[in-house]
């Protein structure tokens, strides 16, 4: 291979991008943004040093800070995800040093204060976002690119919102592997309320009539644990994001008390309860499934590929010729200048032979460590 | 071996037994009393035809009636397993051709009716019950012995049902692997309007809320499907279930207001919320969760082994000269006359393959069809 015809890496979305808070969801954002090749270089900032520690061992960072300072000026792409009770401080601390050319989001559960505190502040390119995205077990432990993958992930603009600031964030988000979703915050608050907030509470209300009797518990399995699955969350981050939200929970409530009614009703009205059986499966079972990728994370291989020929082949000849077998492969996130493959190895140690196999023919590559 | 040492199937525990109703959990039951050894005939009774051919064809019921009739006289076992609605019609068809030393039993999921309309009827030895199993997907298709095994099943005798009767239904219940909890009619009704009925009713009125909404659906992923998976089962079986039990269901109605308001008032006092989200977490993560089996039983071999020494090397020794990988292996239902002995196989040809070297050596031998 002739030094012209070396690959080279597709400049990446973004330069600097620093994820405030570096938990379930900021980490996954981090490691999408390493493994597919989004930002040169992505900057983890938390108040936790363990957690900072913890984010650099496992990759999921390229580096770490642990405080807002004028290092920030740097950054192209500002995202806070630290926890909503501590969401609006942060914006407050990062403000003064960020870029008036970054784009800033967050990915907090409630949307209709954030973008008021921003446009206060006078950040201007902010777009607020939440991927609907998340799972009982919190931290960057679980940190995972493919937690984002195919979520849908709502961004609420304002009416002063730049629509370049809007059209970046949907760009990050699509090349992120989820599916944007724009709406005003309000609508988001309100549905969010009731396909989120309200099951929240109707779910833990549900464990405390099983609390007040603990012969309950004995019979409860099986249906009663899928239902209050959403219980067992963090307690903390479950209610703030209700107490943020109360205004559009408190009309859902109104609305379930009405539906609950309703039922009561109609368990005189045996065939009008039938119909409803009906109507509730129906509406069930056309839910959408969120497809994520199957294989472990960890045996990941990301190959960044120029937008030339022939590409994808040669990392694969390069690896058949060495023996390592291939499992799975996905092109991630094409864009002009070129793109991502995930390869789905069969073991780390594989992961670390096709990596330092690919990188000697000048790929650049990026694993799950 | 001479004749003297070979392997003498232990005495079932019921000579024969009817299925009345072959659906779900009548077809687990039946494939339970066959597949342990419980019973010496497993007669499936159902009006379907259809459903008969397929117990048989699956291998769930040894024998097929479509109609009661004085063949019943023969059975010491009746298992009522039709449908809530077609119960106590069922019940009423059957009582005349029942022998009164026969062991009667039902798996419906109220219980309060029942045991009263067998009393009418004149049916001493009944005890009502309640499996605590179930899955989605219905039908002897789905049926399964190890959708019993660990689960909960409530008796719920009243103060005529005779001790020895209760005796024999807790003896049948623990040698199908699930566990017995003793309770009255009005007790049962209560609990499961709490934890079942309710749960139900309130994922119905959720679903319902975001049918009146589509742009719902777009967001309501993951939480919320598993909140609302109750309501994907079958609608006339649920329907029929909360119906039965209204008058305890209205009770559990009544107070899951009173938690819901509770929950809705602080939302103004976030430190009490906090305590309410930590106890519904503790309460919910302290449920049970039922063990079951984790091979697929159709790759599984059951061997009945007489209660003398070393059966249970004879049998993995004559598997283990034949090269028949044992995966699995697990003691099921010991008896004083023996036992039988589960084997999880690599594959349907292993299993007719050491089924056939078993039988050879004089052991009785069961698989799954």
């Amino acid at each position: 291979m002739t030094a012209d015809a070396a690959p080279v890496t597709p400049a990446p979305l973004f330069g600097t991008a620093v994820v405030a808070g570096v938990g379930l969801i900021g980490g996954s954002v981090a490691l999408g943004l390493r493994q597919r090749f989004l930002a040169r270089t992505v900057i983890g900032l938390d108040a936790n040093m363990d957690v900072l520690r913890e984010a650099e061992a496992l990759g999921v960072v390229d580096e770490v800070r642990a405080a807002p300072g004028e290092w920030l000026r740097g950054a192209d792409l500002v995202i806070l995800a630290a926890p909503m009770r501590a969401l609006t401080g942060l914006a407050r601390d990062l403000a003064p040093y960020v870029n008036p050319g970054a784009l800033v989001t967050d990915v907090g559960s409630v949307k209709g204060g954030i973008a008021a505190e921003m446009e206060r502040l006078g950040v201007r390119s902010f777009v607020a976002g939440h991927p609907m995205a998340g799972s009982e077990r919190g931290g960057v432990t679980h940190a995972s690119a493919s937690l984002l993958e195919n979520a849908v992930w709502v961004l609420t603009p304002t009416e002063s919102t730049p629509l370049t600031a809007l059209s970046r964030a949907r760009l990050l988000v699509e090349h992120l592997g989820a599916a944007p979703v724009v709406m005003p915050p309000d609508a988001h608050d309100a549905l969010v309320a009731t396909i989120s907030h309200l099951p929240y509470l109707a779910s833990l209300a549900l464990t405390h009539m099983v609390a007040r009797d603990e012969r309950l518990s004995l019979l409860a399995a099986g249906g009663f644990r899928d239902l209050t699955r959403v219980a067992s969350g963090d307690p903390r981050m479950s209610r703030d994001m209700v107490v943020e939200n109360k205004d559009a929970l408190r009309g859902a409530l109104t609305r379930f008390r009405k539906q609950l009614e309703r039922l009561e009703a109609d368990l005189d009205d045996p065939e009008e309860l039938l119909a409803a059986a009906h109507e509730g499966k129906r509406t069930r079972d056309s839910l959408p499934v969120v497809k994520r990728s199957l294989l472990p994370a960890k045996f990941d291989l990301v190959v960044a590929v120029p937008d030339k020929p022939n590409q994808i082949g040669a990392v694969t000849q390069a690896l058949g010729a060495a023996h390592v077998n291939i499992k799975d492969i996905e092109v991630l996130a094409i864009r002009e200048e070129g793109g991502a493959l995930r390869l789905g190895l069969e073991s780390p140690e594989e992961v670390q032979r096709a990596a330092a196999l690919l990188r000697a023919q000048g790929f650049e590559v990026r694993g799950r460590g």
